[in-house]
């Protein structure tokens, strides 16, 4: 499946969901990742992430679809995420 | 169609796109918008946001499909945009 997962976390927690995500998906843009995952995987990156934000606080969204087959994307402007590969 | 817009912009332009995305779409997290729209509005909110964006600093990448039938969507936390419609 694919997913599209948007964050917005206090400051002290940022870099952790950055980090764990970074290992299953892409980084597309701040707060922005992206990618194809297995059902495992993304049980593993929903309880990852609930183990990590505070869920009084916090807040994520898990925007997914059976396939990528079914989801545009159209970029304006940069492309953060071919900037990031150059850095 | 469904669309899923999320952007990082320029601080002196983040109220302008946020004013302009709020008339077509619903603010859902920090710089993500979501929204079902038509064909004609698409276009219109493409266009409309190129000519708020500077292409060569900022970033906005528009996720869509043609019904969000295809696209599941999961929150973990606080669903700000209620906390929105309260404040």
């Amino acid at each position: 499946m694919y997913a599209i997962i948007v964050y917005d976390v206090s400051v002290e927690r940022v870099n952790k969901v950055k980090k764990f995500l970074r290992t299953y998906m892409t980084w597309v843009q701040n707060s922005v990742f992206e990618g194809e995952l297995t059902k495992s995987e993304f049980e593993t990156v929903k309880i990852g992430l609930k183990n990590i934000i505070d869920e009084d606080y916090d807040s994520v969204i898990i925007f997914s679809s059976n396939t990528s087959k079914y989801i545009n994307r159209k970029i304006l402007g940069v492309d953060k995420n071919e900037l990031t590969d150059i850095l």
